[in-house]
């Protein structure tokens, strides 16, 4: 597939007939890959957070499915599709927050859907799974567009979590806004909360955009509004895993504190995301399920324990960031300016600009 | 030295005619008590955090400058005083925020000062320490009861940091409060921010809780907003290691975050520190030098390296919440309710209150 400069991480990729995957829980000390054969390893690999940021795992839950195709036609040539939908059941249901695994799968299911029994889906539900991938890096390079227009010219912007290669089918959401922005010298440098308790910012986001050579300075979570009381940002650049028809928006736990205190300072606050992230079923965040996690995550950092022991945790991995909070919402169609669910609608029903 | 149930733990002891320092670094792990008979022993000890918390380091040097007296008066018996003022020059120096620091070397060379050349001047400057010692806790039991009674019943609080026995001579400011409250039933269970970089909340607050039968529930810095939106907490309760003329208080990095959030969720937000805490001589926040420490904090947890190499960081280790946000701050002579330049000096000069 075709890479712009300054993007050279795939984090999904088909290859060899298999899912292949960055592991993302051994960055940034080991670089190394998962050859996938079973779609049950994809399912767990997404469970197990070895690909994780929402439209990543729509990518990977695709191939998956074709994994899944491929097995069960092996199995049973004339009733393949009965294993096939179970399989994308269970693929949907790997992680609970993420909208854009329900969506690609869904997408899968109505692809196979269309298929004679009898004759192997794996190569037409593989090109569907690649349209997804492509579809995907195709929208994120829009909204990098789309988004950097917005970001007159100041030293940085902050951002919180991964968004970028590593989250994405490729180029990213909120950092291919950030990609965008520093190809076009709007920005000098990234700062990125390191991200408790998974620490995307410090592990992922700081990898990413050193493999870029787009300056990143991490900080402490607790630290952002400390940042943003110095001046110098403008704007706090985050993704999305769902957004309510209203525009109330899930993300990684952190996002609607790094929102409350940018309102606080006038820093503006934009949510990069597809349309797919979109979730019409929700009118507001309240109807959003937010997952809860071990609180090993809380109690260890990396597998070493640095809690005492003795203590409780709690470990919320989403939280929600109510619209008004959110200045511009950034998809591959445009720029939602101060989200509502008027707002929204519109937008999904507008011509798709171009950038 | 007498202690109320609930309250087991003393990090800074006098013992066996020298510093006993309970090594902050190495809890909750190890439980490690280290014996300093040097005052430059006591000056590394504060530099490099094996005790923190500001009213802890006050109390610390203040007995490292018995040291200083012990071994100034041993080499020059008639001009100790000259060998003693460097030393508490040095030893006033060893953390650039905390100004009970100062304020206790301070007034450990006020004592000194009117006492005799060529007499031995261990024991007089020993009680002084003591007395530095003693006036801290009982400080900190007022504090707990004046703040307490601000308490209405409620699921929980949250605080920062550590602020408990553990910084402090004893019982602890803001955490002597949450021991207050929870002994009277106001509160039954207690929010700690785990406290990025150093993880004094997941290590010492967490494990001195424990220790005292408190229920303590830990959560990753970026949770707090979520949490305050939830409902079912009504105060934020934390220190303060400098405080200006005007109210603005200097405090762990996230405090000023923490602030933000409290307020735009109408969650009130409580300040607990000794009146030795207000430095008169800085008019507001603007003019506190914020400690900037070393970037290997954020790039490592434990000593285990966990961000990407290559990328920059960002480490203050304080911030600055002004005090408009700032619903009481209490001190050891009453409560200050939405503090001001003119209530803070009033509060200064009224009758101490009991309470």
């Amino acid at each position: 597939m075709e890479r712009r400069s300054g993007d050279n991480v795939r984090a999904v990729e088909w290859a060899d007939n298999a899912v292949r995957l960055l592991d993302q829980r051994a960055l940034p000390q080991k670089i190394v890959y998962r050859t996938l054969q079973d779609w049950r390893e994809v399912r767990a690999a997404i469970h197990d957070m070895v690909v994780r940021g929402a439209p990543a795992i729509g990518v990977a839950a695709a191939y998956g499915a074709v994994l899944a195709a491929r097995a069960a036609f092996s199995v049973q040539r004339d009733n393949w599709k009965i294993a096939y939908d179970i399989a994308c059941g269970d693929l949907a249901q790997a992680r609970p927050t993420a909208v854009n695994l329900m969506w690609a799968v869904s997408l899968m299911k109505q692809a196979a859907a269309v298929l004679p029994d009898g004759v192997d889906p794996t190569a037409r539900l593989l090109e569907s799974a690649q349209r997804i991938h492509a579809d995907d890096i195709a929208a994120n390079r829009r909204m990098g567009d789309f988004g950097a227009r917005l970001i007159e010219t100041s030293d940085a912007v902050i951002t919180h979590c991964n968004t970028g290669s590593l989250a994405t089918g490729g180029y990213g959401t909120a950092l291919g806004v950030i990609r965008s922005a520093f190809s076009q010298h709007r920005i000098k440098e990234v700062y990125a909360d390191e991200t408790r308790p998974w620490l995307q910012g410090a592990r992922l986001t700081a990898w990413e955009l050193v493999q870029d050579g787009i300056p990143v300075r991490l900080l402490a979570d607790g630290a952002a509004a400390h940042l943003l009381k110095r001046g110098g940002i403008r704007w706090a650049v985050v993704g999305a895993d769902r957004i309510a028809a209203n525009g109330d928006t899930a993300n990684k736990i952190g996002t609607y504190g790094l929102a409350v205190i940018a309102r606080y300072h006038g820093v503006k606050f934009m949510v990069v995301a597809p349309t797919s992230s979109f979730d019409f079923s929700i009118p507001s965040g309240e109807s959003i399920a937010i997952e809860e996690r071990s609180t090993q995550e809380i109690f260890e950092i990396g597998q070493h324990r640095v809690a005492a022991s003795g203590a409780d945790a709690w470990n919320p991995v989403f939280d929600v960031t109510p619209a008004e909070l959110i200045d511009a919402i950034v998809t591959e169609r445009g720029v939602i300016y101060r989200p509502d669910t008027a707002k929204i609608a519109e937008h999904m029903q507008s011509k798709i600009q171009m950038p």
